[in-house]
């Protein structure tokens, strides 16, 4: 284990704030009730992740109660038990090796496709920049196994989008950083609504695979800042 | 009734704070409209209750004017008068021994959901954690006598769920802490509304009973903090 | 006009504060985009009543903003001009002298109603307790002369409800003070949200008459505080 | 390039704090998710405009980071990327003279209509009063290029509308002032949700002609303040 006067635990230390704020966006988006969705970051250069305690309140986080495992979710300190979903984090972490960052969330029209085993058509231009193509969906899998990390890998794996839904259960969204997994839970349940309203009043049509394939190319490459304004990881090189 | 500087007072102080403070997350989590929403708990080892004052608003509420009751809805002091849900509440905890808090509301999903007298089917995982079934319907019932109390009473009474939809009225959640029973009344909103979206657009299927009980006693004896990272009874032993 | 020394000035002042605070309730409970929601409140034993400059923002207003107008809605000093539905506030003051309070918004679910002239059958207690029947339909009205005003005193005088569907426009509530109104404005929209969400998925069945009488008799006269710990024109005596 | 301690730069400044404070609306009255809104002004009486960088949070952006452009999307100075929806911004302003801001935003239910290339008709007083017509759909344009600028100066040149619905894409507003063209956002949402929810349950028929036409010529040249209560731009001579 690092010594907590290493430069390396110096980086930990900003790693537990980021991931502790980042759970407040989850709050600030609508995408959490009560205590039900976890963001969790991979330590760079490491096999360890931090990731959101079991069952705390959002009010309650702080960054030293996030929890420090290894990629299997066995804790590297004493203290408080990791989330429940901390399986399916580690099982990602291990398969993909560009992931930094994922995020689960129970996000309410996001969990009703989810409900429902449909994908979400990319009907709009929103959804080509972010995801690429359809929102896909994953498997129904059951928690305490690696059934449900298999399930997002196998989906997401080689697929543009950095979400899935995974049957009966809620999204799982993926990214190089946690910032980025989070702006995708964001924009995935932001997807999720609109194609919901559109759908409730007649017909959507996917955009054609050359639009969403030109818009996906340039949303990923052109949109945001190169400088020190913006995360670069965040819309692009992702 | 008790002294002021007793120890047993000293509790029930902490409990005013408590459930005073938990009647703002009604509010934080959408609940609630104007007053139409109260928490109560038990004293623990004692017949008494608090409960919310009848009409008062969430930003009047202070843990002093909460009402102490016998659980029959006897203030046991001078001062403001009970929710006029009180017999209701007092009628659960005179006959469930383990609740030691309950909550009320007109959530708008749930409540749409009761005015059909329709149970919420377990279609989610979320669900099947917190509910361990559909989230059942109660008969209904005029406020003002013990027909309401009966009604959750025999709804629940060997039912895994917390929460009990009364007919053409709204959700009754209850719990082994008043904080318990808040965080049931948020997930039955959630669940609400996640299925009611879920089934604007096509059929969703519950899931098989099996995994519902195995996602059940998991949640219940797994998830969260053994320690004082978190309150015990949530998501657990319920 | 009043000297600002008289007492009879004071309690203005106390109303303009309390008038400006209520309009940050129509904000708090999302009844409002932008500037499109007003509340009046007739001054006590006055033929004059306060109302909300027209289109000043909910961020700018003040108490000293609201404007003082008679009962025709002529200005009593110099300054903003009132609300452009100054003229239907005056219109019910003066047909209606029980009626204290006056709102107008264009709250989304309610106005939805409105849009198709349907009322909000009263189908769950929470409605009963408030309305004590059906919240009615008004007929479609033009701005700038009587017709308005008309409508809406015509709609509610003798019926129980303090709210009206004006067709094609939007709900308004009254109430015997400002608060009451404003309590009214949001129990509307709860209504309307409640019963459309209930809707879309089967039938409601309006409650027998007797219960919805029996409930608002009971909400309107046993409900609430009678000391000082809440506002007692809130909920009863209305 | 302007030396910082001209009188015009100063202007520049309290323009930039203006178009700064504007983005927090859009976010208060949930027209965006992430980074997904933007809101541009024309510097009075120049060939330049304000417009916001791309892909910065709404949390970091500061009146100085806001990008200061020729009306053909070129940086006037070091420092961020415009957004890139800046082409579409300057070709509005190149074309149409009485511009002086423009906002855009994925809003959901605005967004939605969108999706399906449907307008939203005219069917209540507050869409009258606003828009003074259907809300038009433009088509469906790439990024990039002048499609979208286009498409935004045909649909709305002469029509009374300040917001366009631009095909599987979203809401683009205009106004005489950025706050105007923010306002007419808002109100495009707002006018977008409440004939969604009204459609869900029924038929709504629009406005007869001569009734939206008195409306909107009441609201564009009575409502609001002519004095300094109320910003003159709003609500009226747009």
């Amino acid at each position: 284990m690092t010594s907590p006067t290493t430069s390396n635990d110096a980086e930990v230390q900003a790693l537990r704030r980021e991931v502790c704020a980042l759970h407040q966006e989850l709050v600030r988006w609508g995408l959490v009730a009560w205590t039900s969705g976890n963001v969790s970051a991979r330590v760079p250069g490491t096999q360890l992740m931090l990731i959101k305690p079991s069952g705390v309140s959002y009010d309650a986080l702080t960054p030293e109660t996030l929890v420090l495992t290894d990629l299997h979710g066995t804790p590297q300190q004493d203290g408080a038990t990791p989330s429940s979903d901390t399986g399916a984090h580690g099982y990602v972490y291990r398969a993909m090796p560009d992931v930094g960052g994922i995020v689960h969330t129970h996000s309410p029209y996001a969990t009703a496709w989810a409900a429902r085993s449909e994908p979400i058509p990319c009907a709009v231009t929103a959804i080509a920049d972010e995801f690429g193509a359809e929102i896909p969906v994953g498997p129904f899998a059951m928690i305490g196994n690696d059934e449900i990390g298999r399930g997002i890998v196998d989906t997401l794996s080689g697929h543009p989008s950095p979400a899935v839904l995974m049957a009966q259960h809620g999204p799982f969204t993926i990214g190089p950083t946690p910032r980025a997994a989070v702006k995708a839970a964001v924009m995935c349940e932001d997807a999720a609504r609109t194609i919901h309203l559109a759908r409730q009043q007649g017909q959507v049509e996917p955009l054609p695979p050359e639009h969403i394939a030109a818009l996906h190319h340039r949303y990923q490459n052109v949109y945001g800042q190169r400088t020190e304004h913006s995360d670069p990881t965040e819309g692009r090189n992702q």
